[in-house]
C-alpha cells in the first residue's frame, strides 16, 4: 500500500493553514471566532459539528461546572504528586492527574448511557427498565448512575440537574429512562437508591445529542480545568512534601529489627 | 514530625462536602453555580480567585479559542496515536498529547511573559526594550514571543488579540511593553519580525493578571479541548493504521540484504 | 475514620531507610544487592517475592526481548513526537508510548491467560479446549493469542519461545493448555490459526507462576527499554519534524477555495 | 517539500520485519536473541549500539538496582492513585509515576554530568573542579551530585557504586573528576559534604560512555521496574482509598460554618 496515494485516506476537517489566515473547518479564526465566539462554543463545533444553543450551552456549562472538582481525590493527589516532582511541566502533573478520569470514577457515565438509550428506545421504557434493574439485582451489581457513599437519599447534584434540563426545554428520552429506571431500581431494591451526578449527567449529554463514546471527554476537559486549580493551589501553599511524609509514616513498614 | 498534628499543613480550599451539599470555595455548587454560572467563570474563580469582568472573559475566550487547534502536530498526532491503541481510554489520548504541551510550542509564553514584565517594571521602558532586543541579537537568539515560520510579515492572530485587548479595554503595561519591544526587536534585526500569537497571549494574559507560572495552564486547557475534537474526528474516520503505515514505510531502513 | 491508628491500614513492604542503609524488602541495598544481584533478579523478587531460577530467567529475558521492540508502531511514533516536543522530558516521552501498551496490542495477553488457566484446571483439557474454540467461533471473534496479520503460517517468535520452555524446563500446564487450545482452534476453523507471540508468551509467563493480572507489567518494563531505544534514535536522527510533516500533509484537507 | 522522496528522510535501523523473521538491527531476534542474549544486553545494544562488556554489565545492573526503590515517593504514590482509579490500566499506572523522574529527583544526574566531563576535559582537573566549587559556593547552590537530606556523613550507594567501578575496572575519567569535585566542595564548604547516589551514578555511566542526554534513560526503566512493583503489592493489598482519606482528612478545610 501506498499511503499517499490512497484516496480513501482519513482527512481532518479541523483546522487548516495560509500564510495570512488560520481556519477552524471552515470558519476564519481571526475574522469569525477571535472576540466573538466563546471557547466552549467552539469547542463544541470542532466537536460536534454545530453550536449549542442557548439552552443547551447551560447544560453544557452545568455538566462541566459539576465534573469539575471534588476535592482532594486520587487524581487531584496524582496531580500535586508529579507538579511537586516536575514543576517546570505544568503539563505533566495535569496529564498524571487526567489518567485517572478511568472506571472508577467517571466510568459509570457511558454504561448509563447506553442503558438509557436501550430503555428510551424500547416500545414499553417501564418494561424495560423494570428487566434492566431487576437484572442488575439478580446480578447483586450496582445500576450505572445509581448509588452514592456519601449523598443519600439524593444526590444534590443529580436533582439540581434535572430540573435544569426541564427549565431549559433539553428535558427528553434519556431523562425520561432515567425516571423510569429510578422508579424500577427503587421497586427492585425495595429501597430508594440515589440517583447519582453521574447518572443524571449521562441523561442530560444523552438528551443534547452527544455521543456516549465521547461523553467522557466532557470529564476529561472539566477535570483538566480541576486539577490546573490545584496546581494554582499548589504554587500558594504546596503540599508535595507534606503528602509525601504523611503517606511515607503511614505505610513505611519499619521492621523492629533493622 | 507528625503530619497530622501540624498547624502548618498545607489545606485545600478548592472544595468541601457535606451529605447534602458540595462546596466550590464558599460557593454552593447546587444553589450558587449550577444553571447559573459558566464553566469559564468557575474555572477562573477557583484557579485565580475571581470571576473575570465581562472583558476579560472576552480576553480569556480569545485566548483559549486561539490555542486549541493547530491541525495535525505532534500533540495531535500522539493524542490519536495512543487513542487507536487504546479506544476504551480517551482520557489516555489526551494526556499523550497534553505531554507536547511543552518548550517546543507554548513553552515561550513563560519567558515571553517575564520579559515583558521587566519591561513593563521599568522605569524607561523603551530603553529596557531596546536593551533586550540587544541582547538577544548579540547572541543570535529568537526573541520569546517573536518570529513565526509561516506568518509573515504578521502573524493575524497576534494583530486581532492585540486589537481586541484594546477594545474591551485590558491594554495595559504587558501590551505596551510588548509594542516596545517590538519596535526594537525590528530595530536590532534591521527588518521586520512578526509578533506571534503566544507572544500576544502572553501581553494579554499578563495584562488581565494572570501570574506567568499559570500562563501554560490555559494552553494546557484549551488543548485539551482540541484533543477532545481530533478523538471525536478520529471515531468518525479513523487515521491511526493510516498514521503507523505512513510512517513505518517511510522510516523503515529495510536492508538490501536481509 | 482516624487512618493514622488504623491497624488495618495498608503497608510498603517494599524499601525502608535508615541513616546509614537502605533496604529492599529485608534485604540491605548496598551489602546485599548492589554488584551482586542483576537488575531483573531485584525486579522479580521486588515484585513476585522470589528469585527466579535459572531457567525461569531465560524465561523471563526471552519474554522481555520479544516485546521490546516492533519498529515504527503507534507506542514509537507517539513517544517520538512527545519527546520532540519536549526533549528537556525524556520521561514524558516514554511515559507517552507506554500508553499504548493497552487492549489493542498487549492486551490479549491477559485473556489468553485466563483461558489458558481456565483449560489447565480442567479435568478434561482437550474437551474444554475445544469447547472454547467452538465458543469463539460461534461468535465469529478471534481467539486471544491466536492469528497475526503478517507472521503466516507461523509465529517463529512463538515457536522460539514455546521450543525455549522444553529447553528449560518450564513447560507446563499453561504450555500444554495452549497447545490443547491450538488444536482445538485449528479444528474449529479448518484451518491452520498461528499462534502469536503473546499467546505463546501468556502460557510461558503462567508456567513460571506469573499472575495474570502482573503480566502486562513484562510489557510495559520492556516497551519501556524499547522506547528509550527510539528517543536515543531520535536524538542521533530527528524524525519529529519529518513525521509531522509527513502527517500533515497526508491528512490536512484544503478546501479547493480557501 | 514531499516527505516520501526526501532521500534525506530520517530512518529506524531498530526493527524490521519479513513474514518469516523479525530483526533487531541487523540481529535475527529469533535465531540470535531469543533464550540467548539477556534483556538488559539487548536493551544497551538496541540504544547505545554494542553489548556491554561483563563489567559495564555489572555496573548497568548495579545502577539500575539502586534506581529501582525508594519508598512511598511522589512517583509511588502518583502510581498508586492512577492504578487505583484505573485498575484495568497497569500502563496508565507506570506512566504517571514516571512522569515524577523530573528535575526535583533525578534531574540532578545530568548537570553533574555536565560538570564532571567538563572537569575530566580540563587540563588541570582538580583547579577546574575547585573553580567550580566555588562558583556554586558564591551562588549558594548546591553542587549536582552533593548533599542528602538523611544520608550524613556518607551515602552508602555512592561509596558502595565508586568501590564497585574500581573493582570491575571502569573507574576512568568521570569517577577522578568526582574525586576532585568532592576535594573541592569540601574544602569550598568548609566541612564534609555527601557524596549522593545520583552523582555517583552520573560518574559511573560517564566512564561507561553513556551520554548524558540519555542518563535519564536508565533512571526511567529503573523505575518502570519499581512501580510495577508497587502495582503488585497494591494488588496484594490495596492503598488507594487509604491514602485518598488520609490527604482528604489532613487537607480539606472545613470551614466553621458550612
Amino acid at each position: 500500500m501506498n499511503a499517499m496515494n490512497d484516496a480513501r485516506a482519513p482527512r481532518t476537517a479541523l483546522c487548516h493553514y495560509t500564510t495570512d489566515a488560520v481556519y477552524y473547518g471552515d470558519a476564519d479564526l481571526v475574522r469569525d471566532l477571535l472576540g466573538q465566539a466563546s471557547f466552549i462554543d467552539v469547542f463544541m463545533k470542532q466537536t460536534f459539528g454545530r453550536v449549542p444553543s442557548a439552552g443547551e450551552r447551560r447544560i453544557v456549562d452545568a455538566v462541566l461546572v459539576t465534573l469539575m472538582e471534588h476535592g482532594m481525590t486520587p487524581s487531584a493527589i496524582a496531580t500535586r504528586m508529579i507538579y511537586a516532582s516536575s514543576p517546570e511541566n505544568l503539563q505533566a502533573g495535569v496529564a498524571a492527574g487526567l489518567l485517572a478520569v478511568a472506571s472508577r470514577f467517571v466510568g459509570t457515565m457511558e454504561p448509563a448511557a447506553q442503558l438509557l438509550g436501550r430503555i428510551a428506545a424500547s416500545e414499553d421504557a417501564a418494561a424495560q427498565a423494570a428487566r434492566v434493574a431487576q437484572d442488575y439485582r439478580a446480578r447483586r451489581e450496582a445500576v450505572p448512575g445509581f448509588g452514592h457513599h456519601l449523598h443519600k437519599p439524593d444526590d444534590p447534584r443529580a436533582i439540581a440537574l434535572l430540573a435544569l434540563a426541564r427549565e431549559v426545554g433539553t428535558y427528553g428520552p434519556y431523562c425520561e429512562a432515567l425516571g423510569h429506571l429510578a422508579a424500577a431500581v427503587d421497586v427492585a431494591a425495595g429501597r430508594h437508591i440515589t440517583i447519582n451526578a453521574t447518572g443524571a449527567i449521562a441523561a442530560l449529554l444523552g438528551d443534547i445529542g452527544i455521543p456516549t463514546a465521547l461523553m467522557r471527554g466532557f470529564a476529561v476537559l472539566s477535570r483538566a480545568a480541576g486539577l490546573i486549580s490545584h496546581i494554582a493551589e499548589e504554587q500558594r501553599d504546596p503540599s508535595g512534601r507534606f503528602i509525601w511524609s504523611l503517606v511515607d509514616e503511614a505505610m513505611t513498614d519499619i521492621p523492629s529489627v533493622g
